[in-house]
Order: C-alpha cells, then sequence, then structure tokens
C-alpha cells in the first residue's frame, strides 16, 4: 500500500518491456514523475517467490553516466535474487529530457544526480531525485508490485554507492540493509562531486554536510552496519573514492563495517558482477525476517 | 601449439580491453584477419585455473545482429566458467569495416554471417567465418592463451546454434560437445536464412545441404550427442527454429539429444543467462578428461 498521503493516488505505470529471466521476471518502465518533472524510468526485477508471497525489496542505485539498464544487463544479480527472493528495483541516476538542464561534465547533470535534492536553480526544479526514489518510486513500488516495503535494503555502486550509504543513514527507520561496490564516501572532498555539490545545493558546505557519508556520521547519523567492497586496481581509488575515510568515521562511530580491499579489481561491472551474490546474499539474510 | 602448418608463424593480436572479472581475465583482442580480409574482434573469458594448467576451449557463437560484445555483457557465462575452469572464447558474427559487403537487411551481410565459407561474389572475398573461426582463430587461441586444444567445445544462440550445430558436425574431430540455446536447425527452409544462403552459396540447394544440420545428419554427418534448449514464448519458434526437425533428424540417426523447451522464455538474453550455467556444466562435465 502507499505508504505517506501524498502518494495515496497510485501513480499508473507504464511497461516498457517484460520478460521472464531465472525463473522470475525482469521488466522496465515508466512513471511521469513529479518529484523530477519528467517521466522516470527505472528497472524491476521480480523473483519467482512473489508468486505466493510478498517479497523484501533492495535498490541498487547506479554511478556516473550510468541508467537503470546498465546493471539489468551487465550486473548479474538476478540468478541470486531469484534464489533468495528479492525484489531488486534499478532507479535511473538522473532525471532526463531535452527540457532538462544539463552540463557538459559527466560529473553534473544527467547521468549525474547524486541521489540528492537540488536546492539551486536551474537544478532544483528536476534534479530532486531523493524525493523520487523515497517518496514517489517507493509509492509506486508498493502499489504495483508484491512488495513488502517494511522489508528494504540498499545498495550501489561508486555515485550509487554514495547514494546507498547517504539514503541509508537519511532514513534508517525505512532501510534494514545497507552495502556498497567502490562508493564515493566523502563528496563534499573527492575530485569528481565538488562541482556537483556546489551546483545543486550551493557554495555553503553546510548544506552539503547531509548528503556526504563521512560527514553524516561525524554528525551523529547511524546505521546498524555496512558491507564496502572495493577493487584495488581501480583507477579512481586514491582521488575520487578514498573508503578509508569511510573506515575511519564507521571505526569513531562504532559503526560495524565489513570493508575488503580485492586484488586486481577496476572499477567496472566486472568488479560489480563478481561480488554480485556476496552482496545478495548479506542483504538476504538481514531481510529475511518480516 | 598452432595446429596447421599455414599457422606456423602465430599471428599478433592486440589487446583492446582486459580486466579481472570472476577471477579470471576477461580480455577482447583483435587480429589482422586473412580469411575475412579485414581486422575482427573476439572476446576471451580466462578462468582463474589457467595459472596453473591448460584449459578446455568452449566456442560461444552468437546470433544476427550480434558482436562479440553481447553474450560478454549479458550472457552471464564467467561465474560459472571460473567455477569449472573453461576458457570461453566468443568470435564476432561477421567481417567488418567499410570496405566489406553488407546489405540492408539484418539477415544479410555484416552480423549475418552464417559461420560459412561464402562461394558467391561479392561475399566471398570476406565472409569466409568457417575458416576464420576453425583455422585462423583456432591458431590465435592455441597460440596465445593457455588452452588445451585437444578438449575443445562449441555452443551458440539461433544464428550461432546453427554454427555451433554445423561446425560441429562438420568438425567432429575438433569438437567433444555441443549445445545450442534455440538454434537455427534448417536454415535450408527457416524464413530468416534462406535469403542468406542464396547470396553465400548460390541458389542450387546441393550446396546448402553442408551447412544445414538437419540435413548434414540426413547426409550422414554424425557426433557423439547434442543439448539444445529453447524458450516457448520466443517469437521466432514456429517460423525460424522449428526445433522439432532437429529432434526429428537426430532420432532418425540415433544421435541422442537432449531437447528442452521452457515455458515462457523468449529468444532473448534473459533466456540465455537462465539456462547458461546448465550448458556450461554439460560442455565442462565432457570436456573434464583430456
Amino acid at each position: 500500500m502507499p505508504h505517506s498521503s501524498a502518494a495515496a493516488v497510485l501513480k499508473p505505470m507504464q511497461i516498457i518491456s517484460d520478460a521472464k529471466v531465472h525463473g522470475g521476471r525482469q521488466g522496465v518502465y515508466t512513471i511521469e514523475s513529479d518529484a523530477c518533472g519528467c517521466d522516470m524510468t527505472f528497472a524491476v526485477f521480480v523473483p519467482p517467490q512473489a508468486k505466493e508471497q510478498l517479497c523484501p525489496v533492495l535498490w541498487y542505485l547506479s554511478g556516473l553516466t550510468c541508467t537503470h539498464a546498465n546493471v539489468m544487463d551487465k550486473g548479474e544479480y538476478r540468478r541470486m535474487a531469484a534464489e533468495h527472493g528479492l525484489i531488486i528495483v534499478c532507479p535511473d541516476t538522473s532525471p532526463r529530457g531535452d527540457h532538462v538542464p544539463d552540463d557538459a561534465s559527466w560529473q553534473l547533470g544527467k547521468g549525474a544526480a547524486f541521489y540528492l535534492d537540488a536546492t539551486e536553480e536551474p537544478w532544483s526544479a528536476n534534479f530532486r531525485m531523493e524525493s523520487h526514489i523515497i517518496d514517489e518510486l517507493s509509492a509506486v513500488i508498493a502499489g504495483h508490485f508484491p512488495a513488502d516495503m517494511s522489508r528494504q535494503g540498499i545498495f550501489g555502486h561508486s555515485m550509487g554507492g554514495h547514494g546507498a550509504l547517504t539514503l541509508a543513514l537519511r532514513h534508517p527507520d525505512r532501510f534494514k540493509s545497507c552495502s556498497a561496490f567502490a562508493p564515493i564516501v566523502q563528496p563534499s572532498t573527492a575530485n569528481w562531486s565538488v562541482g556537483a555539490l556546489t551546483a545543486y545545493l550551493g557554495p555553503d558546505q553546510a548544506a552539503w554536510r547531509g548528503h556526504d557519508a563521512t560527514l553524516l556520521i561525524a554528525d551523529g547519523a547511524r546505521f546498524p552496519e555496512f558491507l564496502v567492497d572495493q577493487g584495488k586496481s581501480d583507477q579512481y581509488l586514491e582521488t575520487g573514492l578514498m573508503p578509508w575515510l569511510f573506515e575511519d568515521a564507521c571505526r569513531k562511530a562504532g559503526i560495524p563495517l565489513t570493508y575488503r580491499l580485492h586484488e586486481g579489481y577496476d572499477h567496472s561491472y566486472n568488479f560489480i558482477s563478481t561480488f554480485m551474490d556476496d552482496h545478495l546474499a548479506w542483504h538476504a539474510s538481514r531481510l529475511a525476517q518480516a
């Protein structure tokens, strides 16, 4: 059922594609997004168990330049999601459309919305991905799919790892589990996110703290535990990702963190697909009980 | 070592990409192909076992419109290939380049070479995929990779299923195992291949028989056994694939065929990825002994 009065009227959903796979169904859908002021596309995998019972929901947030499709094509999540009975929801990474502001940089604008609600012009009219995911798309998932919304987890990659960590820390009542592949853990200082935070939230860095996993924890936000996997041959490790900052923040706050550095792996879906099964098992074990 | 005197000088190979994945390495390479008169791209997955020993080689042939990349992105073969210690080789589906003849139809020309050596102008200069795979690329794999060429299997999808069945029947000394996802089993009559066979081999249908799995068997070609999986919701089932013709040919010839029709599955990589593990296990068990 819809989880807020604002979503009391269930938003209609258009089916773009739908196919049987690994015993479940992989679909792609669009809604007319009020949050983003444009049509928004998303992918949902429904496992075979959903014929018999409501299933937990695991949100996957993608990285810079991606759409919903990258992880759907290359993430290799369906076999294990079908085994564990997980619904997997993959939103897009930004608003889309000719009327939506953009930037020449791949680190700002379309494909780079950083999972927050922008407050600055011209971005604030459309770049409201937190509202899109937490309110609007959650109501759509609750209303259109056999989802147990009392059991939700969230994970993601790179910018989407940042999204997973920050949304979990900002909405700990919503999510029971959180993990990340090669996340941007401190966007306030990472070389590829400072420009986006300035554009979306303005130059006052005080406003950035609420969208920075390490600073959220420093400011008192808590989550039960995290799993983070990182490739040691990731070209962004030293300048953009800096996972040791997240390790430090978790240690100081007493938040259990399972952090694994993997020899030889890069930043691509080769890395993600290799450790996908581990993440799905992590979430499944934490979402098993209602 | 190279397997023919023509390949005595090992052809150099250019590395396009290379990444660690599932404990092994996925690479993409090009060679200057003499068979096809153009640069030819192919993908190779090398499993972690190859650090210690030569590994069997399993060839995957793709369908119409594909390149080497479709199965690499969507086939979900690496986890299981790493478990079983299989080298997976994924050739392109046709010659490429501005000088290579093409056709407006997706069923002829680039992306649609049907794994044979064309005899008719203008195709015969470049469309020599059987020689490319069986002679040229085999020598490259033998020379550049830790491959046990005495243990090779072959499989594929749709046009590539046709390729796997016909190349196995034409070269039973080369391959120890063969399977197919939704193969074109009788290209001489299937609505999407008659035009290609006419163009590549000429209008005399006698020349087609050597590249038609059902007619090869009728004419006496043999292979130890086959595995064929087919989706029941495949839109090409009735007009292009017609697997019952292959069932009939195998039954008459006494060739063991494991044929499985799967409720609800279509012709896409959703179907292929679902049954990929089964095919890899099938080949691994037959390629386990030298």
